[in-house]
């Protein structure tokens, strides 16, 4: 991560969107940090996997950033992806930026493999897993890989 | 865009994959196209202002290419969304790199309106429009703008 959490030019304050969930709490368990946006883990209950890099000013679209704002943002996700990569070994990544429900920029970063439940559909979709089997079977594969993948997470931004 | 589409140096021979969509065919009309990449207008049937950017070579993830390809492909995806946002005026930008179907590096840059049968899910989340009244009003509202749309992204490429 070229982008160092200490030394680096700490941004103006930023103005806090109120009702916006991003704005007044962290969304998660903060992996990684830097004076423009932080890496969390939500938690996710059919995602175990999942993490978000989140913009810290509350601006909606990539096209609102500036091309060096862009450029930060961008490579904490391929930090995140690489480290996700490395941690999980997952058969595939899927990235989006949606932010419909909450217009503050933040990217998905999300670990899938070819017997999770909505494979390969996106995670969007509705694909009941009726036993539930799948789920446990990839809940349990995270978990055991879990403090390997926050490791890696946090390693990666402090090099 | 910063990447000619005339006089910048061509990349050399890419081995295309055998039942690979992606590979052995453009994937829609063709709008924008350089050395690296192409975007196109698959005309989505629910979908009609989806476009995507699809990188040259078939590679799987992000974190595949070197960061100036990373870029060269991201700087493509920045001016869509800007091409876009001018022609459609949507109420938000999608953006997404999922490939679980088609593991070959595509980006879905999707325009989304408040009114838009699925809003705030994804795309890819299934919530039947009953009677079509709501996808039939975004159909429409695309399709009176789909030269201008279409004018845009050409246009901000030969730039």
């Amino acid at each position: 991560m070229s982008e160092p959490s200490q030394g680096a030019v700490q941004p103006g304050p930023i103005k806090a969107v109120s009702a916006c969930p991003l704005c007044e709490g962290s969304g998660g368990r903060i992996l990684a940090q830097t004076p423009h946006l932080r890496v969390i883990w939500p938690d996710e209950p059919g995602h175990p996997g999942l993490l978000r890099v989140i913009w810290r000013g509350h601006v909606a679209e990539m096209s609102d950033l500036d091309p060096a704002d862009r450029l930060r943002l961008m490579d904490a996700v391929w930090t995140v992806e690489s480290a996700m990569r490395a941690a999980l070994a997952p058969d595939k990544i899927n990235l989006a930026s949606l932010g419909n429900m909450v217009p503050h920029l933040h990217w998905h970063v999300i670990p899938r493999w070819r017997d999770d439940p909505q494979f390969p559909a996106s995670i969007w979709t509705d694909r009941p897993d009726r036993d539930g089997a799948r789920s446990e079977a990839i809940r349990q594969r995270v978990r055991d890989r879990l403090d390997a993948l926050f490791a890696a997470v946090t390693g990666a931004f402090k090099s």
